[in-house]
């Protein structure tokens, strides 16, 4: 099945986490449309400025892929730049936030996998 | 945990599945890293010309998302271009082949996400 960009379904979040600003997410499919165990495949765009705001994942895990821009990740209390190629990944029981420091249009795939 | 572009695993693949020249693979984490159902999390380039053949996934369901260039995508018979924003998915018991037939570089996020 194909999915065509200007036909997902984009979502704008307000303050997501408690951080800054908006986070557009643009889902690739629905969680109805996927089979395996992943409640997210998603896109991610933060303008400078905004952020996710720090959060854990209970029993799923998710991974970031810089596709764009320049992000800062509190992985779990350590602060790190990570640039366009670099990927991160977050356990369940660990936390993270993402932020746009840098000056342009941060771009993030996004996948969350549920261990049950 | 942080995985930088320069430390993660490059494979290059041959004819792969009986395609056309060579498939570069990075992989962002390797299985054993990945604590969700899925067996690879990878970018995939393609320098035109090159392909992946014609195959079935099994037991396991295959996301693309076209990150740069432009994929002509055999959707279960059904040939298909995609531009950077699209995206496929392809179920468990269907199949599907990937193809630059494009001027430039085609770089793909793929997400395979396994049923049991």
């Amino acid at each position: 099945m194909i999915k065509r960009a200007e036909t997902m379904i984009r979502e704008l979040k307000e303050q997501m986490r408690g951080g800054n600003g908006t986070v557009a997410i643009t889902h690739l499919f629905s969680q109805d449309e996927i089979g395996g165990k992943a409640r997210l495949i998603a896109k991610i765009e933060l303008e400078p400025g905004c952020s996710i705001g720090f959060h854990e994942h209970q029993n799923e895990e998710e991974i970031f892929y810089i596709i764009s821009g320049q992000a800062t990740l509190d992985d779990q209390g350590d602060m790190q730049i990570l640039n366009p190629g670099d990927a991160a990944i977050t356990k369940g029981g660990q936390s993270h936030s993402l932020s746009n420091n840098g000056d342009s249009l941060l771009t993030v795939m996004a996948v969350i996998l549920l261990y049950c």
